[in-house]
């Protein structure tokens, strides 16, 4: 049973295509794993490039992650032609990011047709458990396709 | 004249030997520019690996080097062999990350025994023009050396 | 089955006595209306005297419903003779404060030795429907009683 | 010098006609103290009314006069005939709340035609000395006249 219902009937190729479009994902080793209206699973494998000082993932990474998770949920509610940018998310961070794999899981909280408030969670996969290590709260703007070009605000995540 | 009186002596060999332990920054191509107790500023030259997809750079990567400023400027304040990690911080995106050079300007509002509050701005340098792109606010907590394993809490910035 | 084992065996007798200690949650006509280890619910009943200019409730009195639950239900898992303080919270407004009552509800997301992280949900009833209106996350310190005198930070919520 | 233009010559008049449309001002004894374009202060006197238990005010209230404060600083830079309601804020709370006097402090980071980034601290009074107690960083939201009854989202700080 579905919790929203998307206006966008491809909305699963147009957020795999915007997702796809960001050189950052690649470059970060993230990738779509689950992806639902209103809901997006992200997958990381850990990379020693990423790391703070003690072999942990950097918290900016961490942060990268669920940021376009949250985006790329927000995304799949939107109309076509639609384009997203992040306004604001703050990250609670719960305990070392160590472990071979991360997922950052976003749901959407409250879609609107400007702003849209989501959640997210990373967890870390280590020696075969789970463990959460931080968590997002974040809105996401959309902006109509015609006003793309006069964009007042911030970087896009998704 | 300075805001505030570091507790370690070293403070500035401490901080630098802290952020150059981080392979993230080497990867992200970040740098310290300046370096005040309290007060620390961060460049990076743009990358289109990290870019999201309109060329513009990933609020992630951006909030990775505003986290690691707040970090290393907590850090100059805390007495020798101290470690120190991210609580949380929450990010303001105010306009694209369009430019050929950033800037992750922190500085502490309040430092304390156990946790020390700082806040950052990130400036993009774009046709010799500076622009205000996002704001942090963040909770960094210092480590007792010896409590080090024992850690209950967060990746570490710095 | 609860989710969380408390540390204080008379954890509902101290977090009531700590509740009920703080005048403004009786100016704010804000109860206990559940309290279970690492959860919380206060309710609240509308107040023409706490309204904005649209009679909705002020989301500064909706935070402080929060921020209380929040406080509560970390006090809950604190060990006995412990002090309770609030670090930083954020909060997201989903909705207009437009009801004939409000519930706070929190839940732990990770306790800790000094600091737990708690997130919690505004809900308004109006007209027999249930609203969401606002999210929280934010962290809570615990403070020794014996280190009472020398806290270095922050009002505590509760 | 100002650091803004307003668009509505009439600013003075029209953010103080919104604020002292919310009871919940009056109720909580805050006034504006300062009003300039984008800039904003409140004060307000201690009252025992809406303390926490060690007599501090609640971080709930200091929160309310913030939250004023800025969605005040952010409607002086508005055209004629916009509402505004809060879209996010977040608090760190840095000293107790204890003082005679407390002022909320706002500036406009960044103005926009649909959001706008403001920061405020809040300060108290105490013995003479001003000691700064909290700091938040928020969002606000313009909202159409026309479309006011239609508004998604949020209740109005101001």
């Amino acid at each position: 049973m579905l919790r929203f219902q998307p206006k966008n009937p491809d909305f699963r190729q147009a957020a795999t295509a915007t997702f796809n479009a960001q050189p950052a994902m690649r470059t970060l080793g993230i990738s779509i794993a689950r992806l639902e209206p209103g809901e997006v699973d992200l997958a990381m494998d850990y990379s020693a490039a990423f790391a703070q000082q003690n072999g942990f993932v950097h918290a900016g990474i961490i942060t990268a992650g669920l940021d376009n998770a949250c985006g790329i949920a927000a995304f799949t509610l939107m109309p076509p032609s639609t384009g997203i940018l992040t306004v604001e998310f703050k990250t609670n961070l719960l305990a070392p990011a160590r472990g071979e794999r991360f997922v950052f899981r976003a749901t959407v909280v409250k879609p609107g047709r400007t702003l849209t408030v989501c959640e997210a969670r990373a967890y870390a996969t280590h020696d075969g458990g789970e463990t959460l290590i931080a968590t997002m709260s974040g809105t996401l703007m959309a902006l109509a396709a015609r006003e793309g070009t006069a964009m007042d605000r911030a970087p896009a995540p998704a």
